[in-house]
Parts: C-alpha cells; structure tokens; sequence
C-alpha cells in the first residue's frame, strides 16, 4: 500500500531546495477576501493581449459552438480540464498544499505531544530550514500523512478553510487564494458561458483544492479531480456516520494519473486542456487524442517580473517543481498545442494587478 | 491487490441459485429501441398513487426548494443519489452486469482458445447450469475479470453497448434498458426539474452503467458512481494513447463504499438518497446525517405480480440479491425513512404497462 505521501507529486530535489529560501511559517492572522473577480468588462478575455494565444481560445469556442460548424459539440458533451499549480496559479516557491502541511506540524504535535521530539516533525517545529532541506523523502511522508490524514473529512475542511483565511503569500503578502491568474480565470468564465463544464485536474489533494474551488474559480466540489486518498466510514459515540482520511492512495493525479483521473471521476474525454509542466502531458496528449476541434494550451514561465521565470523560458532543464522542460516544449510544437507566454499573452498576472 | 472481481457485491449464493434457473446464454438478435419515456402529462409523478411515498417526494422538494422555506437549499448544492439494481431497474433473476460477463465468455475464448478447455470457461461454454451453481467464488472471479478488464476502454464500452441491443430479459423477453421502473425515471425527472444533480451510485461497473446511463435515466457519465477499476494509460503503434481496464479495484462502491465512493466522486452530501438494500444503508445514514431537510427512501420488492417480491414482504431472510432484510426494515422505521411498496405506491412498473 502507497502512501497518501507520495502522491503530492513533489519534486523532492526543488522542494528541499526551496525550503530554505523560505520565510517563517505563515502564520499570519490577517484576514482577507480571498474572492477573485472574473468580471469581463469590454469584450471576451480583457486580460489577454491579441495574438496566437486568444485567437486559438476563441476560434475553439466558435467551432466547438456554432451549431453551423462542422466540429459542434453537444452543449451536454462540453468538458475542459485545468491543472491547477502552475496553470490557474501560482506553484512557486512551493506549491501551497505543502505550506499547509508545514504550518500545520505545530498544531499535530499539540494533539499529539509524543512527536514533539520525534523527527521530522522537531526540526519543522525548530524553524530550521537548513536542517528541513536534508529530510530524506521518508521525512516528507511522515509530515503529509500526518496532516492529511487521520482526521474527520469535515474536520480537515475546517482547517484548510481557516488556513486560507490567514496564509499568505512570502512574495506578495497576500492570501494565496488572491493569486489565481486573471487571465486564466476569464478563460474559465468564458468557456462556462459558453456551456462548457470546467473541471480542475490537479496533482494536489482532491480534498484539499475542493474547499476553495468553488470561491476562487468557480468550479464546485464535484468538478475537482485531484490525487485522492481512501476514506474509512465510521460512528461517533451519538450514533452519527462519518468519514476519516486514511492514508491509502486511490489516485495519484499526475503524468497518466491525469488521463486515468479524466476517465474514472468524468468518463469524458476533454474537448479542451489547460496545463504547464511535463505532469500535464497525457492529459493534453488525451485530449487531443478525441474527434473534432480541440484545444490544449501549456502556459509557459517567462515572466520574471510579473510573477517567475523557469522552464524553457528560463534555460532551465527539468530541476523545478511544475517543470515545462524542452522535451514538452517539443511534444508542444510537433503537436500544435498552444504555448501561453504570460509576459507576451497576459496584460496582467492577478486580479489586483492594475491593467 | 483485491481483484475487480470481488467488486460485483454478488451475494454468491443468491447468484448460484439462480444460475441454474437461467434460460440459456441470451445472445438473441433483435434489436430494440431502449429509450425509456419520462412523459409526466397530468402533473408529477403520474405513476405514483397518492399515499405517504409521493407525499414525501413532493413535500420534500417543496421545503429545499421554496426560497422562504427555512430548510432552502441553493440549486447547485441539490444532489441525489440512486442505487441501480432494485432500485431504478429490475435486479431479479440476476444483474444484468453478470448476465453480460456470462454472456461474454464465447467471444473471450474466442480471442483466447487455450481457455476453451480450462475452467471455468469450459462450463459456461457447456451452457451446463447444474455445474455453474457448483462455481467457486474464485471461477466467479475468473469470468468476471476475464470479461470486465484487459481490454482499452473504448473496446468495453462498444462491446457493453453492442450486449444492451440485443440481450433481453428472461422473464419479460425485452432489453433489459425496458426494465427501468417508470415511477423512479419520473422522480429523476422531477428532481432534476427542480433543479437537483441526480446521480447513480451503484454497486455495478461504473463503466459498465455509463455506457446506457445517459439514455435510460438521462444521467451524464459524470454522474455514475459504481464499483470501479483502475485503467492503464498507453500508446498504440501509431503513437494514439489509449486507457487499458486493469484487475485493480479502486471503488467498491458497496455498503460502506457507498459513502465513501459519494465522498470520493461527488464531495457533496446528497440531500436525498433511494435504494432498496443493505447495500444501501450506509448511503441513506450519510445522507440522512446532514443538516437540513433530508430524505431517504426504499424500494421495498412487494410486488410478486408485476415484478417480484423478495426480502421483508416475502418474509424472506437475509438470501436474495439485493436483499432487503428485515434489520434493515427496522432501521428504515427508526431513523424515518420511507419505504416504496412497489405493489401500493406505483401505478405501474414499466413504461410499456399499461397505466
């Protein structure tokens, strides 16, 4: 039996490394509306700059909806999928499930006094980043299957909840539930409206994205596929049922997990697919796979001032987390997938950007 | 690694006993017209007589769905769960699901001949009944991941749909896709008229379900959760992805399962659940668990004359598919669930009664 651990799709060598670099468990008590707007006042996508980009966005929606084209699909049929880090926001310098799951150390370790002094969970107490950036993927196990596990699903909805009410952001001070890419949320708003079913298809916990989706992007519970872990149904002592987190992994949402993840929680193949690392591969690879007009978009890094620069962009071989390496920079070109340069795409990253 | 197999939730003995009661293998050739009608001229439910099960369908949409009402809630939170077998469509004298697996067996030996000899195989082949109800659980096993896995998935669902055009029921001598009760495709109906996702949540192949789900109860693929294997992402030789159904269980969407596959596909409480099992249980206590107006309710196999009668109303014991035991009855009344005597409360079974 595999871990929940191992399913966070962690790039070991890039999250020590980052750890580091990091400030002090946020925990901050700040609160902040976390509500993206997605209002799209002048015309389709005001975020995008024209070019190659927005016109594969539009011309996909015009074929795929007018009843005259023949590529229409069945408004009922109408599915796009989106990874979630990376793609609807920001992944760096950690993905913000693993910052949960640091901040969190303190607050096991109160229930559970004994593992005060037992490693891992010492050194994540102590502050020490140099000493967390030599824990061994074991260590990293230890501290996800004990902050994701174990507790009621309700129990953990609550705290992932407060979390994001006060967790900010080390480079923007903000609420990470603020960095969702505008141009990105438009994209989601726009094909909504055009009776596409949005899905978000993401390496991160299933539990964990499904309690902000619905305010940040709009996307409710049932249209969140991530990495899954097994739950075991049970009484309290009144006699009422509930739902534990067992550290069992059902699906690891990554690289095939996402094709296979498409096909066990949608049964659909996507018309469309939105991703930015080698993770997202089979999921446009599946896409594209279908009948018909399809899109599949990767949005690329290269934007050092705005938001951060890695992959391609960056002259970066495969060494980040969400990595866009050369070789899905090729699939990209010899398969016709739309590459999004948010530099060259995106008149502005966030929704607190002035435009 | 638990196989698929153990999935089905075959009460093997039930099973056996009715093996031997089967006509033969049903590979008849008429092709019929599947599509169940869900007309309701002369005001909702009209299959339903009035009485205490109609009135908790209709005041229960009523007090969610009445903005004053204090219990209202908001249209994208409605869901409703449906178990399948016994509950939206016949179950008796055996699954459909297994007549097809049994059904399959030439085609499977045909592309394997070294099977034809081995058993199980052979004694499906022979058509002997006497020396089927003899199966182990373990020859069980062996036909239904021999029918069910090892092939791309699109193969399945075209060999599933191919079965559905042709196979009838041995009693009604009709696609089994007929055999959906019209009095539940009517409440599906008004529910989703009300603005309620209705789901199926079912102990059966949740690919085997979504292939005809869509046109006899007019539920998406999306909205089937059932009993379901892992797939396999690969390449044909032109390089074309394709998924492979594996012999891993993932979902046994059975008893306990059924709360936790709800929590796992849809991760939204229903507000109102239908079954007809202990299989069910699980599922009606966790719906019945959240705050609100709830309602949960059982289809209980009264009807000898225009269906069957099993469980309580037989005073049958714990022996049947599906059964409805007389604990389970006990519960219903404790925690106020309604039950549907299918004699009393439905004016007709099918759509092809007449009303």
């Amino acid at each position: 039996m595999k871990s929940t651990a191992s399913s966070l799709a962690i790039n070991r060598r890039a999250l020590l490394a980052t750890l580091a670099a990091l400030p002090a468990l946020s925990g901050t008590l700040f609160t902040a509306s976390a509500q993206a707007q997605t209002t799209t006042p002048g015309g389709e996508l005001p975020s995008w700059n024209e070019g190659p980009a927005k016109q594969a966005i539009l011309n996909f929606v015009r074929v795929t909806t007018d009843r005259a084209s023949p590529t229409f699909v069945p408004p009922e049929e109408r599915v796009a999928t989106f990874d979630q880090d990376g793609t609807l926001w920001v992944e760096h310098p950690m993905y913000s499930q693993v910052m949960y799951c640091l901040d969190r150390v303190p607050a096991v370790v109160a229930k559970k006094p004994e593992l005060k002094n037992v490693e891992p969970f010492k050194t994540v107490l102590s502050g020490n980043r140099e000493a967390m950036a030599k824990f061994t993927m074991k260590d990293l196990e230890a501290i996800l299957v004990a902050t994701l596990t174990g507790m009621p699903v309700d129990e953990f909805n609550a705290e992932v909840k407060k979390w994001f009410e006060t967790a900010k952001h080390p480079r923007w001070n903000r609420p990470y539930t603020e960095l969702a890419y505008q141009p990105m949320l438009e994209v989601l708003r726009y094909l909504r409206d055009n009776a596409y079913k949005t899905y978000i298809v993401t390496g991160g916990g299933q539990d964990f994205v499904r309690v902000y989706a619905e305010k940040v992007y709009g996307i409710p519970p049932e249209q969140v596929v991530g990495t899954a872990g097994g739950t075991k149904y049970g009484y309290a002592k009144d006699g009422k049922p509930f739902l534990t987190k067992e550290p069992k992994l059902l699906l690891n949402d990554n690289n095939a997990g996402k094709a296979e993840g498409i096909h066990l929680m949608i049964g659909r193949r996507p018309n469309a697919a939105f991703g930015n690392s080698t993770g997202d591969r089979q999921m446009l690879e599946w896409t594209g796979a279908g009948a018909g007009a399809r899109l599949e978009m990767l949005v690329l890094h290269d934007d050092a001032a705005r938001e951060y620069a890695y992959g391609p962009a960056a002259g970066l071989p495969d060494s980040k987390v969400g990595a866009f390496t050369p070789a899905l920079y090729d699939e990209a070109k010899k398969n016709g997938w739309t590459v999004i340069s948010m530099k060259n795409d995106w008149k502005r990253i966030f929704a607190f950007d002035l435009q």
